[in-house]
């Protein structure tokens, strides 16, 4: 049996009140819609069809790693008519899977129940059981229980409304059937719109049981159509990403204030403080800490390392044993070694800090190679950009560059050199001996304190 | 009908323990009195009154500007002894609406509805319903409904007790009905004080129909009279902001951590990661990103600007299109022109930033005028200030300055000019020239590294 | 009546996943032991022995200032077999109360209120009503209401399910019978374990009346099986402190948004902004405002100072009437004076600060003496370390520290002088004189702008 998924994507979400097309609003640093994909994905079927409108060109060049294939539906004429458009790319398929880009936190273990109830019937459809049913299409049943048609909100019956049991727009059908089924729907409506939903009345009247379940949360079914939307399932989809770490062995000071916008891989006994942001791919070793308002993106830092508090960190690595922070900021190919500190006020960009070495204070690195045991004096700045090009400082093992210098790159300084506090080094500094540029200190007798002026 | 608004704020809110008095504690960064005068003044009242008592002098002095008359109630003698002293204040008016200076989020539209009661019968009252009631005095109703009487909790019979209509003291008279049953309350009970609710009663004797009104939500009500208490509105009322913003077209990573003390006029697709901090009056125009953990205060921020994490920014100017932080400070009068960059532990001052200019690491700028096109090294210091007086330094456009410079002020680099690394420059520089004061790099032989002292 | 405490503090807790011993893993920053051996104190029991098993020796060395007896539980082999370890230590005791080394909340106020009530009867319980009890042992009383026995989830009929009343564990027992019980109980159970549950049934067989009580909030008897349990118990416990806080006179402006990890001693009027941390032992007199994304830790602050947004402090005082931050970095032995200001991207370590003296902008005191009246420029570093000693800077009162200044200690500079911006101080500055070290300022002619690389 090969299934297809058909993703509709077109809305145009009015009441996001943006420029982006709704699907393309991220929910935990990714597109709803790639949410969506994720889940499809899940059920490696056959092919996935997303059927976009409104912003279309953005919404493919937003997700263009996306295995799927795009369909435009040109006008907006109801969930029925979208399908009706990605039917086309389905001939040589059983069945046909229909989720939303809007609706992203459906679990593939609710579809996986859902399409395998369509092994008996040609139509399933996902219900959900809702303790305030108002504005949603109730589910009818005959005495039998079976599922008769569904009923807008608008159109019910008082007892009708009474019903709990909703309609969620998830369905899975047989191609054929399906493909038959959209052709006798029609736009009669007060919207003047083809909605799917009519196709199961139709399946009903040709005596077809419709199957049903329901999803394990009813987050999985809830849309988004607003921004207060958008972040109740912001929210929910943290919240599950939480107890899933904590559960691994991770503790967070507060699940409440973690989030996590991409993958986290750690292991065992990670502390990670309160309102720290993960994002995109993070390795975090065993024992690591990571202190209060950190942001971490993109990096890899080793067992027993300790981040304090308010350090961002990108694209960088770092080794076991090391302190980074507070304050720190490690940039892009930023790569430290085992043992090493970082501190207070400290941006280090495109450089290697060698094992154990020291960065403690008010410093600026980039394009630099740091060998081990160096110690870099406060208010060390790496003089990397002429305004033009970008040229490299090296640093040999065990120097020690006094404060306040300023290495003027290109620039090395010998293994085992010492720097002077307050020096420009703007030629090689050799191995092992003291370099420093600096001029004789005089005291001004007679000098007089400036006074107020008038 | 013309309406004066009595705002009783006279209570000395002993369980707030604190020095000041409860009306002056803030809620979203203003006085509760103030919330409360802005609701009346929502109503366009003929008058308003505010009558103080403990504390009056600080409670003037922290809303001089407000449009109303203060009353002194010398003694706490009870509400209805509080309205007392502010009648003489409202003899040519018609009807008076009473409010409560510790029941801060009362709706004004909640305020409507129940002065428009009172344009059919001389009193009208805010009732609401409680799950829990005890605690507060009941609403007794006769047969027909008509409220007859309040009874305290304390003095109810069980019967009374389980009725959950309760009386939030909000309400509305004619003023010359209220003035006669003011002279008609006493103080014969056990706090020994004139309480405003007799005067329903005494309305009910007089055969007046008692027409109530309830509020759209229990928080309207909800007096402070604790610290607690204030904390929970204080969170009622942030959410609310929150709300507003999201369906105005604004995303908030998580509205349970975003805090707006003030007024925040944003434009569509602006996104404000988590715990970020919003004071005075702040724009934010189209697609501007704040990133985490920033503080925002009287600021107007350009279109598609991105701020990063952990900046600090108060009553500055950026804008569009530019890059501030993390770890920006702005402060006071700083102007940043379109496509600026502003990098990590960088603080900038009373200082204008030309466009496209570039202060990206460990910098200090106060008092300059920075040109278009600048690059400011890293380390660079403006010295703005001699110990007595404040001077300006200016840098024309297309200059670089190397990192590790101090710029001594008063002082010019011309447009184009280049400064050395590690210069003090004390004199203008010349535009378009290598300007740098550097002692000569030495390396002296035989140096030998300190020991450990004993 | 001697009453000693066994505290079952050997469980494995393999749905922790961590290397380290449930009962260490941290709540509020101390280890789950510790609240439970404090709340033990609060009774002041003759004796108070932990049955400690797996990593017995991390739980001792993590707990040594303990004043407890520790009995190793060898094999795990149940609750019962637990406590008999503990037995031949209390000899010399009327009665034995039984902690949870996992069960961190148990109020002292639940557990004097449970030994009372051993003083009429051999055996006392602590048991709860839950909403939802499955998975509890279930409380069988007969028709009197007296406790019979302990009924497992599993061994429940469906009418035994249905009680709500369940066992939390907790018991206090005469030492003589609950010795003779525990002779009895065995492991004729599922788990081949000896269930200390089981001398309930025995001392109900003696026609012992078995006295219950219930805690006044169902957290105090919560366990910690995992890490969600963990940050649940968490949350509870921090909002309980910041209630007790703001009864107290404290403001929070988010009291979901506030840890204190060790003991805060406020005054009244202090004000805490969202996102703080407080640990270890600090105090904050009257008046004193935190800013947002504060750390605190083991610090003291004087009256009305004002730490800004994003402080990090740590082992530092700080006097009356202060200004620091944001961005500021206390460590250790910082002790700054009334009247003192401290300003972004400054690090003052092990360093007195004189009466308002100033020190604003991007600096590192270390190992420093600073009088009074000092003003520290932007870019000021003392280099107090020269790669093995440290070094201390002296200056005096009202010095004039131009920025960008490095100070080589050892080094004094006298009371009333200027150092020159941009200068390396490598011997002592007199006082009263300008002391400068400064290259001569030259532009070079015919100089090209470096161009770009190929």
């Amino acid at each position: 049996m090969k299934t297809g998924i058909v993703i509709l994507a077109a809305g145009q979400g009015k009441r996001m009140r943006s420029r982006q097309p709704k699907v393309l609003h991220p929910l935990a640093g990714q597109p709803l819609l790639a949410h969506v994909l994720t889940a499809a994905r899940a059920l490696n079927p056959a092919r996935i069809v997303v059927v976009h409108g409104h912003g279309g060109e953005q919404v493919r060049a937003a997700l263009t790693d996306a295995d799927c294939i795009w369909v435009e539906q040109a006008e907006q004429r109801g969930t029925g008519h979208a399908v009706i458009q990605a039917m086309p790319t389905l001939t040589d398929l059983d069945r046909v899977l229909v989720l939303y880009g809007d609706v992203p936190l459906i679990a593939p273990e609710t579809l996986r129940r859902l399409v395998a109830l369509a092994s008996t019937t040609p139509l399933a459809v996902l219900t959900a059981e809702l303790t305030d049913p108002s504005g949603y299409g109730r589910i009818l049943r005959d005495a039998a229980g079976q599922v008769v048609r569904i009923v807008e909100d608008k159109d019910a019956t008082p007892d009708e409304r009474s019903i709990r049991e909703i309609n969620t727009g998830f369905l899975v059908a047989d191609r054929a059937h399906l493909a038959s089924w959209l052709e006798q729907i029609d736009d009669h409506n007060a919207q003047g719109e083809y909605y799917l939903t009519d196709v199961i009345a139709l399946a009903a009247r040709d005596g077809v049981a419709v199957a049903t379940t329901q999803p394990a949360a009813l987050h999985e079914v809830a849309g988004v159509n607003d921004r207060v939307q958008l972040a109740e399932l912001e929210r929910i989809y943290q919240r599950q990403q939480a107890e899933s770490l904590m559960r691994s062995g991770v503790t967070l000071a507060d699940p409440t204030r973690f989030d996590l916008r991409g993958q986290l891989d750690a292991e065992p006994d990670v502390f990670i403080d309160i309102n720290v942001i993960i994002a995109g791919r993070v390795r975090l070793a065993a024992g690591v800490r990571i202190g209060p308002n950190c942001v971490l993106t993109d990096c890899d830092i080793g067992a027993e390392t300790e981040i304090l508090a308010n350090c961002v960190i990108e694209s960088a690595q770092v080794g076991a044993n090391a302190r980074i922070g507070p304050f720190a900021r490690l940039r892009p190919e930023a790569r430290l070694a085992d043992d090493t500190h970082v501190g207070n006020f400290v941006e280090i960009k495109k450089t290697q800090l060698g094992r154990g070495s020291k960065v403690n204070h008010l410093t600026y690195l980039g394009d630099a190679e740091v060998g081990a045991g160096v110690n870099v004096g406060a208010g060390t700045i790496t003089c990397n950009y002429d305004g033009v090009n970008k040229s490299k400082t090296q640093i040999g093992d065990g120097a020690f560059i006094g404060s306040n210098t300023a290495l003027v790159a290109p620039v090395t300084v010998g293994a085992g050199a010492t720097i002077g506090a307050g020096s420009v080094i703007t030629r090689d500094a050799p191995a092992e001996q003291l370099t420093v540029s600096r001029a004789k200190q005089m005291t001004l007798a007679g000098w007089q304190r400036p006074r107020k002026r008038q």
